[in-house]
């Protein structure tokens, strides 16, 4: 079975083709841009690689685009449309409707447009990628795969805000969760590697990247995450500014004067790493700012750290201890030094690193010492193959 | 010496009449509905009791009558105002400006003004107070004892918000934290309980009550606080939501139509475990609707005691560890089931609580069992010997 995986941004959309019978990367690609006259195209095959620049209008023509590639003389892997069984879609809210990866019907879609209130700068181009395929492949049977489907396990006392009641009745208003088809690869992931059942095993998964967020995963199940109503909670990241004080919202508004969208722009865009270092939202030019001695860079980072700690140390009393720490995602997988200063001060855990181990980058590798009671490991996360595998088993039922 | 503590609410005072030779409480009371014609007044001396209901127009008036009683006849206890050796007062919001209590004077004065742009509800009425007795007693030395000073050793990594850095310098914004006297107080208190000097402790304080704040306290100094700019933050309260994904703000304020000024009536005053369940903010009428089956009055306990927990693990990893954790204010203190259902999960730490201990209210007293390599403690808190204490050191200078 060959699967299309999609992933539609506002202005983007990425994608993988995998043969599903031995889960191989047949090809991906990324378009950049659309809208723009100047879009980019860049097809990935065979280890060989092509970039177009050209007018892409929008998510269609973007869809067809890379159909062309896929089937095309020179860099193309099928030899036809027809030889792409399934496609599955990422698509970011699906609210408490979902809990599960599901088959896209005419009643489903009318579901995420419901779900897109609570999302709206995420599921509409997930909305309209879907669509876009719909167009072109009618007949080709299409799945989505939500990023808070794997949190809709998480009990009541975790997901409920101190709010009056009826703002969770009546607007949804509660913690969902986001980066769910990470957390639940990274958790099946580790539990191969060590060789264990996950429904045994009390993880803390660290997903840190330009977005952030960490889960506490019991028996397989989530049971909390940092995440919250939208992907701006939790800790601080490229430009979010993670958990506030909420009166904080407020006094900011009032004092400069802000309309509810410039504040939630403020939040969302200027904040986060890059709003305390005023130098970068990317983790490696902090880095390098740090080591020149720029003092905001070095807040920024420790605060970073500082707050990742401070929630594994809140997930552990979450589940009455841990067995395993993973790091996953760009930090996550490859920031040595970060790694290393969050786990700074876990030994009363039983959370030993070990820095020779710790020396790696990209990989499933154990990071932790031998004599360390909780396993610390760098897994990288795979969210398309997490796409694909749940594409296929909902196409073959 | 004689100090005489206030506490200024915007429409009540508290007092207490201390003789500082022997720490003794020689009367204390209350005068509550201020600016209504109906104000009650409460006096209590010698083990005996006064209440009367009149006009009490202000805050100056307040004093006068409380002035009064102490030197009354029938329910004085000192011959005259004169007797009154120093004031002491408690004043909620230092900024960055105090980080000790100080001897009042015009330029303190001024400062506080400023601070008040940051507690709006609360510094004025302390302000009010203040020149209510240097009205009255002009000659008599103030002391301004702040529930913020006490946070003033945290570290910058623990206090600042994710947000553009510029709000920090010209704003103000960061966080403060509350309760800071009773936190320096029972950090002091389970020290001395335990004979060991508070330098070598590692103190998780939990002040629950009506308003709850976590304290992680490291060799005596505060490295952490729940509470944040505002005493809105930390673990959902009585009537406060405490922290928020901040998107919910605008989400709220967007689909309710509600100003800044009416989101912060929501979140102030229809939140907490009053908004979850309904039924009260009184945590011993939750108990009792969550006993004869009140789902959402359990809920709010169970998110209170689960939220209360993730805290004292995230300042753990914040201190590398725990050596005891302290309960108090009228929740921690009184609160026997609150205290197991929030320990219950705590056993990875090495905490273990001692039912039959537990089994206690109001009194200093250990509460884990004998092998429980973490200590915990029962430790009612005295914001007001620390006031009459922080006076007595500063007039004695």
């Amino acid at each position: 079975m060959i699967v299309l995986v999609l992933n539609c941004g506002s202005s983007s959309l990425k994608y993988q083709l995998v043969n599903m019978d031995n889960e191989e990367v047949m090809a991906k690609g990324l378009v950049e841009r659309i809208g723009m006259e100047d879009a980019v195209f860049t097809h990935k095959w065979n280890g060989q690689k092509k970039e177009v620049t050209q007018s892409i209008p929008d998510h269609k023509v973007a869809v067809q685009l890379l159909l062309n590639a896929l089937t095309d003389k020179e860099c193309g892997v099928i030899a036809s449309m027809d030889a792409i069984d399934a496609i599955g879609h990422r698509v970011v809210h699906g609210g408490e409707e979902f809990a599960a990866s599901t088959l896209i019907t005419d009643e489903v879609m009318k579901a995420l447009e419901r779900c897109s209130d609570m999302a709206p700068l995420h599921n509409p181009p997930n909305i309209i990628g879907i669509n876009a395929c719909k167009a072109i492949m009618p007949n080709v049977p299409q799945v989505a795969v939500f990023d808070t489907a794997f949190h809709q396990t998480m009990p009541a006392k975790a997901y409920m805000y101190g709010l009056p009641y009826e703002l969770y009745k009546e607007n949804g208003i509660r913690r969902y969760g986001f980066h769910g088809t990470s957390h639940r690869y990274v958790a099946g992931q580790v539990a191969k590697v060590m060789g264990k059942p996950v429904e045994e095993l009390r993880i803390i998964n660290c997903h840190l990247g330009n977005g952030s967020s960490l889960a506490a995963i019991k028996n397989g199940k989530c049971v909390d995450t940092t995440m919250g109503f939208t992907p701006l909670a939790g800790v601080l990241m490229g430009t979010r500014c993670g958990d506030l004080d909420p009166a904080i919202v407020l006094n900011v508004m009032d004092k400069k004067g802000l309309s509810t969208s410039e504040m939630d722009t403020l939040m969302n865009k200027k904040s986060g790493v890059l709003g305390i270092s005023g130098v970068s939202s990317d983790f490696r030019d902090l880095g390098a700012a740090a080591a020149e001695g720029n003092e905001r860079a070095q807040l920024a980072l420790d605060m970073f750290h500082y707050q990742v700690r401070k929630f594994i140390g809140a997930f552990a009393a979450a589940m009455g201890g841990v067995d395993v720490i993973t790091f996953t995602a760009g930090v996550g997988e490859n920031g040595i030094e970060d790694r290393a200063a969050i786990c700074d001060g876990l030994e009363y855990l039983g959370a030993k690193l070990c820095p020779e181990r710790n020396n790696v980058r990209g990989k499933d590798a154990l990071i932790s010492t031998d004599d360390s009671t909780v396993k610390m490991y760098v897994i990288p996360t795979n969210e398309e193959i997490m796409i694909a595998r749940d594409t296929k088993e909902i196409v073959a039922e």
